[in-house]
């Protein structure tokens, strides 16, 4: 497909803010607005020696070597990479470096993280993605000369440099790098694309609470950087180790689940998002106008996952966007969220569905424990959490209830729904009493369940559905579906629904339907209840809520 | 994530359809809608019949055993499945049937596709989504009875049923059915899902036009399905053997795509689809108000996954809808489709992205041709097609344009896009000469390209940029992007592009951008071509186009 021209007013605003005064005060934000000053501040100053050196007046920062330097060839910033040719040079990734490779010489490419400058000495350390190494330069006249470390010590925080030179083992481990037992001794250093001034500091970013109020405690002010103005600049937030780590861990979640839920004999299906709907219909919709005709924005998949089941599909998933019109300020509530959905065909019970639930957490548990235990203690490395436990527990509504009413909770109603705190509540009652940061309750009372919701054959004040909890929060709603035309009316009935409006959906079940049932997941707060971080924004790469719509 | 109430008119306005007077003319289509009046005349009197049935009269159609029938317990309608229990019976898959099972009695679960009663016996064909199986019975008072028959010739095509049989191998090859050497011996019989009256017929939409042209020239005359027809009644429709098969093909193009990428060190992203936007600001956009802000639907993730770059996430696709806008309605251009797209770092030149897109349709050309060699015979039953050859082959735009002016158009502008019909005439050309229905066409003039592709850096006339061709249709479009502040603003200036628009986008590249280019792939596109399928509204489960927003 041809791709679309970037231009008018689309990337302009998806990039500006909204006025700042309609945000929801951060703690953080204060520290964070005088961070923001001196940064703007030194960004004046950058931009002003940019003016200065584009006018032709000698810039303050050395970009070339001197011509009389016999190592110039060793560095100076390159031309811009334009595909001008290609080299056969081959890059090492720092996280790959290690003591095996002592003394031979490598190439990186980077950033620069930190630099420390000293006579004729410079530190660098070099991050690429979570690791980082640290460069040394020593001037010598032989491999390194002093415009060498001039340069390298001049080179901003980060711009993108290829680094070469050869690894050593030094005699102690080197603190505050993840690659504490090897060095790079610098033989040449190139800028490939350089940083202005910054928002705000990588290493303020990167900083856990605990390493704050350790200082705090040490009578030491650490700058952090509030949520706001990391999200304004969510592109230079993301390059946080633990920001690289969160969204490798939700792409891996991503891919649990596919590869899950295709050996259990799904198949991957798109639905649309655009939707027919008049303007005066259904809350909480984004409602367009689609070429002369009322359209929304789907909500979920639900009526077309549904109708691929009608079309012996079998078994579908879909991985998309979502979209609520919702004005929920909470943790846990985004107006655009990707929908992990899932919908399948039963013989006889909607067990059929939770045996694939299990199996599916039971896999994105594992698989995140085992699989990315390094990007977990990257994560934890900034925000501290213990790894989830999993074992299967299933227990009925009246079960829970059982348990809240005697666990403290007296007069819990048992056909109501269970709030947050009550969720919570049983959440820890359940990691006591069973040990598992996971369980399912099913048979949810009729009464609180959506209308297409098939009720129990033993007792229709109960029905066929479920809510997935990890660490006391709700990950999952599903239930088995009413299948059968004449029912479905029925229940819209009851539940007040206008049959008149829904009567292209009952007529779908009308050609043979197969009995089925199915459950939807919000992916971010997978990663954000495993990882326990606390906010939905964080497990989003760029998060949409109802005061936020850039970048 | 809470499920939302499925209610108020966006539902039903999901499935309305728009004013067939606004639709194309489809030939077929006359011939459909006599179909679809005789379904609707026979709905109305299966509906009068269900409607007396209900008042206690006799119903014309037999749902359960007469009473004093001693094998009353063989057949009958089962209770509405609702998870009344599990039983521990197991379903073989009709797919699964096969001589090696014969004499053993299996249970299936699949449709009714068609009826033949004739006296004591019946000859049903079972059909479980591509595979048919033929089912008799033959009243013989032991295992079978005559109300058994009577039972069976009476559940209407496409019902749901369970099917107790023993495996028997006929005589002779069964014509007709997916499953040639196997037929079941019915001892059992059960509608788990009756379907009233039929739009069309299933036997019809699937038959290929080589059929019925051949049946013309006999003198006959088949009924086929017209497009609209089949698309109001999509999740009918699907049920066809091409489609079930087209629709596995496009997840398994997914799955290809992604399992490659990740294989190559990429990984999965999710970028919003609401951003900001004004009114006055760009073509083809869907615009909405965003809790009173405007916003727009995405067009591309061209800027997020360029962020994502930005953001060290070195590696990055996403698979998510494309929205725009556009008053095309040609056989390959959808308002909302499947978007392919990645975005990665690069060393030195945009040869490393051709490199992967070539490793990409590798694996997606191989992929499809070994591992789903079944759904690409399935597909060519009803719409047959050479599968299409792959070798990796590089062409400059001036290489093509000399191919071109050899080969019969001397007038094709050297600096100029291409239009459809030079694509297809040099996709032909491109055939004959190297043997490939794929290849890469390289360096197109910089004036045919978005203000953000990188000039080469040997002559600025030329772009580092490339178009992807399957049968000579495009289906990728990419470059390498301008990493580089000042490079890009003087590119927009120079294409006309208000820099005050695109400032921040512009911002976006002065923290130090890795040099990186990417590309996007209609996955309706890659699923439609590879099939020669000729209409993309074949490739998309529900597609959206000027004219069609629903189901």
């Amino acid at each position: 497909m041809s791709e679309p021209e970037v231009g008018g007013l689309t990337i302009e605003d998806s990039q500006s803010s909204l006025a700042s005064s309609t945000r929801e005060k951060d703690p953080k934000e204060v520290e964070a607005k005088k961070a923001a000053k001196a940064a703007e501040k030194a960004a004046k100053e950058a931009a002003k020696a940019e003016r200065a050196a584009q006018r032709g007046v000698k810039a303050a920062i050395m970009t070339q070597p001197e011509a009389d330097d016999p190592l110039k060839d060793a560095y100076g910033d390159y031309p811009m990479v334009q595909s001008q040719g290609q080299t056969g040079r081959k890059w090492t990734h720092v996280e790959d470096l290690s003591p095996a490779l002592v003394d031979q010489k490598v190439l990186v490419r980077g950033r620069i993280h930190t630099t420390r400058g000293k006579g004729k000495s410079a530190f660098l350390v070099i991050r690429q993605r979570t690791a980082t190494v640290q460069a040394i330069l020593f001037a010598d006249d032989t491999t390194v000369s002093k415009g060498m470390v001039k340069y390298a010590t001049q080179i901003s925080k980060e711009s993108i440099v290829d680094v070469e030179g050869v690894v050593k083992v030094p005699a102690n481990p080197i603190e505050g790098c993840s690659q504490k037992d090897v060095e790079l001794q610098v033989t040449g250093i190139r800028a490939v694309s350089r940083a202005a001034a910054l928002p705000f500091e990588l290493v303020d970013a990167a900083r856990s609470e605990e390493e704050v109020k350790a200082a705090a405690e040490r009578g030491e002010i650490m700058p952090t950087v509030g949520q706001d103005l990391r999200l304004d600049n969510r592109f230079l937030d993301l390059r946080t180790p633990a920001n690289q780590a969160i969204f490798k861990l939700q792409s891996a979640v991503c891919q649990l689940f596919k590869s899950t839920l295709l050996a259990e004999g799904f198949q991957e299906i798109h639905t649309p998002k655009l939707i027919a709907g008049a303007s005066e219909g259904g809350a909480a919709v984004f409602r367009l106008d689609y070429m002369g005709t009322p359209a929304c924005l789907a909500q979920s998949p639900q009526l077309y996952k549904q109708m691929a089941i009608c079309a012996d599909c079998d078994r579908v998933f879909e991985v998309g966007p979502v979209f609520r019109a919702e004005q929920s300020y909470t943790h846990r509530h985004l107006c655009e969220f990707m929908g992990l959905d899932l919908e399948m065909a039963i013989h006889e019970h909607y067990f059929e569905v939770l045996d694939v639930i299990e199996k599916l957490f039971e896999a994105i548990f594992n698989g995140l424990a085992t699989t990315y235990a390094k990007e977990l203690a990257v994560v934890a490395t900034q925000y501290p959490f213990d790894i989830p436990t999993f074992k299967p527990l299933r227990l009925t509504f009246p079960e829970g209830i059982a348990m809240l009413r005697e666990g403290g909770y007296p007069d819990v109603d048992p056909l109501g729904d269970l709030n947050t705190e009550l969720e919570r509540a049983l959440g820890r009652m359940v990691k006591e009493k069973y040990g598992t940061d996971f369980f399912i309750l099913h048979r949810y009372p009729s009464a609180v369940r959506p209308f297409y919701t098939m009720p129990c054959s033993d007792d229709p004040t109960y029905s066929n559905s479920y809510d997935v909890f990890i660490r006391g929060e709700e990950i999952i709603s599903g239930a088995q579906r009413v299948h059968d035309a004449d029912l479905l009316t029925e229940r819209a009935k009851a539940c007040g629904v206008p049959v008149e409006t829904i009567q292209s959906y009952i007529d779908s079940f009308k050609l043979g339907a197969p009995p089925h049932g199915g459950a939807g997941v919000g992916l971010e707060r997978v990663v954000m209840l495993y990882c326990a971080l606390g906010n939905i924004r964080k497990t989003s790469m760029f998060p949409r809520d109802p005061k936020r719509l850039t970048p």
